[in-house]
């Protein structure tokens, strides 16, 4: 640049576009401005001013022009200024060895001298740098692409844009990242910089180097006032170069370690939804629409999430990466709060209110980071029968549903259930496609089509060579095989009638229940009875909400036993070849959906595997993803279905066993209604008016002849919590008899009505809880054998004498331990409705054997489950289904009739 | 504010803090420092300098400080700023009658002086004010939480932030949107106005108004050089408050302006990305790694979607909203291009890829805004047969998948077709309940359950109204029927043997063919025969395809037959109560999905019909939304499915006689390979080599043996391509022969290896043929008695001598007439392998009858559909299926095998 374009420049400094090639130079103009302020202020709105730089690259190429960039003085500024920003890299690689400070420099020019120097720069304080070399008559898109990619990649942490001043767009600087933007010239820095917001943002490194230059010379006011009037008198500036790269780099430091800092653990910023307490109660819908949710994206920032660790679906539902584990793996874990029942009533408990406003309490109220972990309902019931909970164990209730602000947690959410039925029913197609053909074609034909040649080459794929090796075969080379391997290889031989795997779908279909497939002439006659299950009964449902990560996932998903070969040797579904596609099919559905609470508190919403047949919890990975994100002093809140015999036992002796967490606080949930009933109140049918023993406070004899769970003291110092209880004295009486049998608390809860608010005694009481040890123990070890395993659950959890095997479950002991199962934990298949296997038995029934029916197994969820009594996995359609109640109305989109 | 507070905030000017109260003085401090400066930028530079007034109440407060303020000068400069934004307003409100510009104001405060003018000035302009009241202590939290509503809130154009100077925090500027921070205080404005990016942002109304009265008072440079030497001499000034209040609602104005543009069609900026021609052509999952994706809220802007109107799912793919129609209905309607095929072979045509390659081609080569849409393919197949077409119209080829750069092109997508799933099996779930609570129960016992009494009260739901219309019961008391009437009423009589509902499931299943379901005891032995179907063979997903909006879908969802009574009445979905369950179901689903192909252009992917027994198109929806972004001068692409005697037809007379659109162009995409099969070359099949007439160019006479279609030129002018031919020879015959026989040009492909750009010649000729007249006509009127249609369809089209209907077919016919359906179109369910009904015919067969063996009608859909021969819709899975070799990398993520 020469003497007088920089003079022409600084008469003409004020002119704004960002087209104007030579803004560098403007810094001095807006610089003396400001100089008759005081000193300590000077710099601050200097570079405020300065700020209107937005192309550098001209000024500093200035060679060398005036005193400022002369001597010793000026080599001793940079040297200084180096030191500092090496000894700040150490300081940073000190705490993060793995971090790589990087420039990214995208040029569109000939290499050049003051390139060379921001190199040379860099590499004197150990940054590393990419250089992208556009050619010089590269477009603005071709630009942009580069800045995109660099503004993705979680490698990079300053973009150096060397670029001709006529590149440098609005769009251009616009576009990059504005914590990337280590000149500081994109209209979001810019305006953090005049506004003084410097938590974000850079000081841009050339007005920067003005200011020390100014500051180094000292008589700042004296020579700048001089600079202006002198104008025109031909004064040498500039030569800011080496100490603009100098400062450049500085950012780039401060880039990685304000980076560094935000994949730490981030302190909550959560804002609370106020919610109106309205009387009466409305309806639940009314409740939610009322609310106006927070955006995804802030609450998932708000709770300290990056960016890029979410995926929103629609505006207020996301999923979130499992990246985050490995992010957070030195973050210590929250308190694990886990919601339990006692044996569930006609009546209602409500259990999931209660998770809901203990976390809404613990988070609008106490302000102490909580996370609600719930399961995902499946879609069938919701349009069957209304709160249809006895039937069907994922099913959640009004209030619950009303208190996620979205109709979609009812409906297809992110899609996991159906990802699950997609991939079961693969299964399912590949098991009856796979005895056809292997019915139908020789060993031959078989292999040449299974093994087929391939542009004249016959290759294994890798998960064939998973089946060999299970197979004892070491051979690789398909054409070496004997002809008896190939048999082996060849033939599942699956026994059609040991066929134990069955087809969902997410739909109540009773007519499914039993059915007949293979009819149609294509299939040859090979029709075999089956059936269809409600699709969260599905095993990948548990394996969902077992797995600790894709590949523990993807390895259950190929260890699930479909059925047997008529040799009695298990079939897996990595046998069937369709492991692989599983996975595929399930990758999206392993992250938690992220969604809140009418008052804006966090919840995970994942996974719902049937309580009986499967284990009845949401799962490890949406706790284990809470757990980190609430930190050392938060809550996670859980909920285990049905009662605690059946939710909270496998919570225990299955879900902490898998995940390895560990309960610091159980809530144990009753309402004096149902503790009536188990007190011997009579029975009460949907439709029929209350007994008034359920009204009535002279009943509450009923309470007094109660039985609590005897074996409840056995784990955990806990609170035993009631909610929406009728009058002051039988609260009081309630309270007083759970602190009798060993709560560490009792008190009511008013959320129904109240919303949060309505749960602070209790969030006290779990906070006060929470801060005690606790002296976690599984009931059975791992080596206990499978007999008695079951027999200490019937005895200490159920209170039962003794249990009695049937023939078949003696049979199936046998045969699991024989193929090596008998280490599995037990999940047993029993009613909800009673302590004892006879739903008719309210209370604490005593004097009773267990039947065993029949025992099966899960090999892929990696649990064991006796029946006790069957197990309906298929609910139906009553004669009003509450289909005929939902409605949309097509101009605002409202949904009625859903809850 | 008294005077000695605002001398000392004058000398304290540069402290930035947002925090520090009387932050609109600095105004003035600021003010003078660019005096010394040319006039002309004297404006800009102290705006740009005031913009770090945060804070403007304190200023505007101070009432009457100096001459500036006095006498009629000033008076003047108010009224002329209001009058100017009276008649902006005035111009506004002509070119947007239904707009009313609104100001929100929050306060915190009790109302005062300065509020009072605000509103009063708001007034005079003939704003609208929102006024919202927050106690003085109200916290952060609630105030972010205002301003979030107000952000969301379409009716607001700008937002007043009137709160004490503490409340303004950094967190509570910069949570305003700032297109509609009105006082430009946020970061993002405060650094646009520095910049200069005028065309976003706001001149901060407090500034603005200092300038505009040192302006009106001449002599500046002195004034201010006065002003700043004699800052301790109790000069008296401020008292702008009017004019600042006048300047904002000029702002507000403004913003209004700016939204009311933003909702009017906006040119695409749409960035392409490179793509880098390899050699050899590599692997389609190669291609689609190599590229990296634009967001897709980034697309979305490009192609002018506001915000508000996509729903993001990843960060790949987002739903967009259908209120996009109504805000562009003004807009005229790009050109509407088809992309159909000649009779497929199995040596593939590749119609999607041309579809692709075109949209490429225009977009990104030829600079015109252009949409490709296309159908969702099926998951079945994608774990199935690998290029499964021949089966399977819904099947997407290799490349094409690979051009879209997301592997859930071919997984869950958006989860549309699990809807279907859901929707279709719960009318089938509700049928057979229905029929088994029907055969159990009496009148009374039905009507009791189905019209039960809440809380004493008895009503009909609205689909139960509905039903009473039909059956001519304008009753609407429940305890006024007759018994006659109840009986009717609850009574659908399905005979089991009409039935003609399906069930569906995603998944190749063959054992689903035929099945026989309620063999479980509880269905007492109401067994029946039935079948699945794969999904994308569902009624709803051809309503989906055909819809044109929520209404009509609903509408079309109610009004589908599910089979017929034992009197022979049609039985819809709305008789079974279920038809508001469907819309809810199907909510999101009716929103297309945007995606973009490897270049960066944009896609619909929306339904997937089959394209026998539906129409095989994608929806009507989507290329309704498309045709309005692309704008008047833009393409959009579409694909008819099968061949052009199959898909284009149905395109023609089902399709575009639903949506009203008409096409301008249509492509028919050929290969030499497949014309030489056509003119009689031999049969190819999997596995084996490939004859030598189809490499060798000596074959070509195989080529001059072939009849083209003689039906072709009825309809459209339209250019015939080819496209991946093999030597030039045979390239300059094909096109010769297809310009001879009517196509208005012929072009080579090369797409497949160039992508876009190979498609150039093709993108120039279809913009050519898209800028003559079109005389589109359809080949049937709806008028035309069935047997007429089918006639017309099967003479002019398949060139046939005559049709033969079976009896069945001559009953159904009779029947449809009856029930007043003999207006709908027909959708032929014939062989796409052949002209004719014999798939093994290939060419031009002539001589022969098409046999119709039966006839169908998808009432909801609005189609009768004739079977010329037995339609499979359900594929199975192969001995390998391609499952084996999919595969999900844990750690990476990467799936194998995919494609």
């Amino acid at each position: 640049m020469r003497l007088s374009t920089l003079r022409h420049a600084c008469r003409n400094l004020p002119t704004p576009s960002v087209h104007q090639p030579r803004t560098g130079v403007r810094v001095f103009g807006l610089a003396k401005s400001s100089l008759p302020l005081g000193p300590s202020s000077n710099s601050q709105l200097l570079l405020r001013a300065a700020s209107s730089v937005s192309g550098t690259t001209s000024a500093e190429k200035a060679p060398k022009l005036g005193k400022q960039t002369d001597g010793p003085g000026y080599e001793n500024t940079i040297r200084e200024n180096v030191q500092r920003t090496k000894e700040e890299m150490v300081a940073l690689q000190r705490g993060h060895p793995a971090l790589k400070p990087t420039l990214a420099i995208i040029q569109a020019d000939e290499d050049d001298r003051l390139l060379e120097l921001n190199k040379k720069m860099a590499g004197k304080i150990g940054l590393n740098v990419t250089q992208i070399c556009l050619p010089r008559e590269c477009t603005e898109d071709e630009i942009i692409e580069e800045v995109l990619k660099l503004n993705e990649d979680p490698r990079v942490h300053g973009v150096y844009l060397h670029l001709p001043p006529a590149s440098l767009t609005s769009r251009v600087l616009n576009t990059l990242r504005p914590e990337k933007d280590v000149d500081g010239v994109s209209d979001l820095n810019v305006g953090r910089l005049v506004r003084g917001d410097m938590n974000q943002g850079f000081i841009p490194p050339l007005a920067n180097a003005v200011m020390e230059l100014l500051a180094r010379h000292g008589e700042q006011r004296k020579f700048v006032i001089t600079l202006y009037v002198s104008e025109d008198h031909g004064m040498e500036m500039s030569g800011v170069g080496p100490l603009t790269a100098a400062l450049r780099m500085q950012n780039v430091v401060q880039s990685s370690s304000r980076w560094a800092q935000g994949q730490q653990y981030r302190p909550w910023t959560l804002r609370s939804l106020k919610l109106q307490p309205l009387s009466p109660v409305p309806s639940d819908i009314e409740i939610s629409r009322a609310q106006t949710p927070k955006p995804v994206d802030q609450l998932a920032q708000e709770i300290g999430l990056l960016q890029e660790e979410t995926e929103a679906y629609g505006r207020t539902k996301a999923k979130v990466r499992l990246s985050l584990l490995d992010r957070l793996r030195e973050q210590p874990d929250g308190k694990y709060v886990l919601v339990a029942g006692i044996t569930p009533t006609p009546l209602g408990e409500g259990k999931s209110t209660v998770v809901i406003g203990l976390v809404q309490a613990l988070s609008a109220h106490l302000k102490l980071n909580s996370f609600a972990c719930l399961r995902q309902p499946s879609q069938g019931p919701t349009f069957g029968v209304k709160g249809q909970r006895g039937q069907i164990s994922t099913r959640i209730s009004m209030l619950e549903i009303s208190m996620l602000i979205n109709e979609s947690f009812n409906l297809h959410l992110t899609g996991d259930i159906h990802a699950i039925t997609a991939a079961n029913n693969l299964v399912a197609a590949a098991i009856d496609a796979r005895m056809l053909h292997e019915a139908t074609q020789k060993d031959k034909a078989l292999y040449s089509r299974l093994v087929p040649s391939v542009n004249g080459v016959r290759r294994f794929s890798p998960i064939q060579i998973s089946r060999l090796r299970r197979l004892g075969i070491s051979e690789i080379d398909p054409s070496a095989l004997t002809p008896q391997e190939v048999s082996s290889f060849v033939r599942l031989d699956l026994d059609p009638a040991k066929v134990t795997w069955q087809r969902v779908v997410d739909t109540n279909d009773r007519f499914l229940r039993k059915i007949t497939v293979g009819q149609a002439s294509t299939e040859k006659g090979h029709v075999r009875e089956t059936q269809f299950d409600i699709a969260v009964a599905s095993e990948i449902m548990a394996i969902l909400a077992l797995a600790d990560g894709l590949g523990d996932m993807k390895t259950r998903l190929g260890r699930m036993v479909v059925g047997s070969s008529r040799s009695g040797q298990p079939v897996t579904a990595e046998d069937l070849g369709v492991s692989g596609a599983l996975a595929v099919l399930m990758k999206d559905a392993i992250k938690p959906t992220l969604m809140q609470t009418l008052e804006g508190s966090p919840v995970f919403v994942h996974a719902g595997p049937f309580a009986n047949i499967a284990h009845g919890n949401s799962s490890v990975l949406a706790d284990k993803l809470a757990l980190k994100l609430v930190g050392e002093d938060g809550f996670v809140v859980t909920e285990a279905g049905f009662g605690a015999d059946i939710g909270m036992e496998k919570f225990f002796n299955i879900k902490c066993r898998a995940s390895g967490l560990r309960p610091n606080v159980v809530v144990l949930v009753a309402t004096v209604r149902a503790l009536k009933m188990h007190g011997g109140g009579p029975n009460v049918s949907a439709g029929s008016p209350l007994p008034r023993e359920y009204i009535d406070e002279s009943h509450h004899s009923l309470l007094q002849s109660l039985q609590l769970f005897p074996w409840f003291p056995l784990w955990l110092p806990s609170p035993w919590l009631l909610h929406r209880t009728d009058t002051q004295a039988e609260i009081d009486l309630v309270c007083q008899m759970a602190k009798e049998s060993g709560a560490s608390d009792a008190v009511p809860c008013h959320h129904w009505a109240r919303g949060g608010r309505g749960s602070v005694e209790l969030a006290q009481a779990v906070k006060q809880a929470g801060s005690q040890p606790s002296h976690f123990q599984f009931l059975y070890s791992q080596e206990t054998p499978i007999v008695e395993k079951i027999r200490m659950i019937a005895q200490k959890v159920y209170g039962a004498d003794d249990i009695e095997l049937s023939p078949e479950a003696q049979a199936k002991i046998d045969y699991y331990n024989q193929q090596g199962y008998g280490k599995l934990p037990i999940c047993m298949a029993k009613t909800h409705l009673s302590l004892s296997h006879m739903p008719e038995k309210k209370g604490t029934p005593t004097g009773f054997t267990l039947p065993i029916r029949d025992i099966r197994a899960s090999i892929g969820a990696g649990f064991i489950y006796p029946l006790v009594g069957t197990m309906s996995t298929m609910p139906g359609l009553p004669t009003r289904p509450c289909f005929y109640d939902i409605d949309l109305d097509p101009v605002t989109e409202e949904i009625t009739g859903l809850f």
